[in-house]
């Protein structure tokens, strides 16, 4: 059955054969864990929003999309300052194409979604450069795992995603806290990936905190604490809670490079029952790594969606072949769902079309 | 496989049949909602605490149990004023015998529980008698039915109970604002129904909110909003989403007939996809009528869990079979949700043995 579905294998691909295997036919839940953190509004590092203040709207926003099909936090939809709209309008199209339910999970926004989601006592991330970004690390990571076990009891298997403004250079934090060579290789929103100003910001993020690369290689709740945004306890909770149950699809880039050594670090079993779904975008991408990454943490296999934007006739659709924005709110996580619970039924071009209908609807094009 | 389960049919027979026939073997996800009021602190109401300033604590207390199998806000577990263990201990134990995954929904508490639960944006409740006793209800009413939907999609079927002190008074605020006779009928904890007080502070906030018997039957909104409970709108919105995708089994007793009453006003056709399920305690009541209540309101199968704690060996146990707590968390709808997975592999008696196992732990007994 893979073998007709537009889904690449990027690492491990005997492993991401299997992981296809598994999933073949079976009806996920999409769950999307939402954040913010202050040092998305460094200037410079996310395009997650059209203004750095603007990334405080940018995931409830992101989350009231999947759900309703359209944002009630602000009008139209999260673009970057480009203006190329959201990749959620990308997983809303794939779900919604596969009728895949969804769940929205805070793991700590300033702005509440207007929509149901499930708290988890997190709060809004402070900028790493304090050394001291996120609280009540280890409750979070916890309650999360209870919430994956028991959600993975519920459905086939789990598609995890993550909406957070400057998301990438947390990653970076918390993988250099850990002892991961990751400079250089995370992704990024923008046509330059700022490499160097993640490098600054995380080295003053780990100046703050006394600590240095690799010194906590033992410590991943410390590492979060310091150098890293809520969003990781959340999802790294899921992930480990979940996979106990059931095969869990961790859906994005780079960053979720970070939460495989985090749960490297807490639990590593729970590794056996883990792929990592991307898009095409972030695999081929000159300006970041995610493969050098991975293979340094673990053997957990990285699904690729085959999207292509370049046939689409809207140019906000085709910049995304230029290597913009590239990924997020699970995109190509929610892609390889969808195609893997139809089958050959939906491909890489019917998700294009239906992403074309809702840009049109919700830009107000036509 | 009917047949050989330990639940009975109190209304519409046929219907019931069909029902249970729909859930065999099938994997439910139960959601227990909570919320308080401060109706259930007037003295003499309610015994869902050890006391009027305790029940608070009791909602957070018993989703706490469901999910973790002990509390974390309380010492021990919610009791009664007469030391009767609380019905999620009935419910945890069914569920976790037949590995049914739980989710907590939070219509509106005061005191939040340690464990992760879907926020829906409401508040604890005003006493009834100001007339105005609930806020937000038709924006939580929109939330569950979003997330009802979703959830029904992920799970086979949804099992939905409640965990509300007070929640009697308000069931019968609620059925008297809609125009059903209830008055004498709604059941309760104590070992007397205080049915002329709750009668009484039902008629105080009708009368406060210029309304009066049968007055709001075209306005279940404000019949809540005037002399409801907090639990009401995410119940009734769960179920009303639920039911458009998966069968919804509404676990509890009189109060579920207040939440029928209100989906007839609000969504009618969910009512095809629906069944109470309650226990024999409530059933049997004297000193109530569930029956009497659902059959002036639709024809919805009443399903009830056929327990018997008579031969237990423990005498707070064996207080069940007096007719003192009866139903609560879902206990019915558990028991009857974990009978129906299995088949006949669950039966009363292992249900009975798992709850001694369970109250000796977490009562410190032996």
């Amino acid at each position: 059955m893979k073998q007709s579905l537009d889904v690449l294998l990027a690492c491990n691909a005997p492993k991401g054969e299997a992981f296809l295997d598994e999933i073949a036919g079976k009806n996920p839940l999409f769950i999307c864990t939402i954040a913010t953190t202050e040092t998305g509004k460094i200037p410079g590092l996310s395009a997650a929003g059209a203004n750095p203040d603007f990334t405080d709207f940018t995931p409830p926003a992101d989350a009231e999309l999947l759900l309703l099909g359209r944002c009630k936090s602000i009008q139209g939809v999260p673009i970057t300052p480009d203006g190329i709209p959201t990749p959620a309008l990308i997983s809303t199209s794939a779900l919604h194409l596969a009728d895949i339910p969804v769940l929205i999970v805070n793991g700590g926004v300033k702005v509440k979604p207007q929509i149901p989601f499930v708290d988890l006592g997190g709060n809004s991330g402070r900028d790493i450069r304090s050394g001291d970004s996120v609280d009540n690390v280890d409750e979070v990571i916890e309650r999360a795992k209870i919430l994956g076990e028991n959600l993975a009891k519920a459905a086939d298997y789990l598609v995890i995603g993550e909406s957070i403004p400057g998301g990438t250079t947390t990653a970076l934090g918390v993988l250099s806290a850990l002892g991961v060579n990751a400079a250089g290789k995370v992704s990024s929103t923008l046509p330059e990936n700022p490499h160097s100003l993640k490098s600054e910001v995380v080295k003053a993020g780990l100046a703050a905190a006394k600590e240095k690369f690799g010194s906590l290689s033992k410590n991943p709740i410390k590492a979060i604490s310091c150098v890293g945004d809520p969003m990781m306890p959340a999802l790294a909770g899921l992930v480990i809670g979940g996979a106990r149950q059931a095969p869990v699809l961790m859906a994005g880039g780079t960053q979720m490079s970070a939460i495989l050594a985090l749960i490297k670090a807490l639990n590593p079993e729970a590794l056996c029952n883990v792929a990592v779904g991307t898009t095409r975008w972030v695999a081929n991408d000159k300006s970041s790594d995610i493969k050098g990454i991975v293979n340094q943490v673990c053997d957990v296999p990285v699904l690729v969606a085959d999207l292509n934007f370049g046939g689409s006739e809207f140019p906000g659709l085709q910049i995304y072949e230029t290597g913009l924005v590239k990924e997020g709110v699970g995109a190509g996580g929610a892609c390889i769902a969808a195609m893997a619970k139809r089958g050959g039924a939906i491909t890489r071009d019917m998700i294009l079309k239906e992403i074309e209908r809702n840009y049109a609807l919700l830009m107000g094009i036509k």
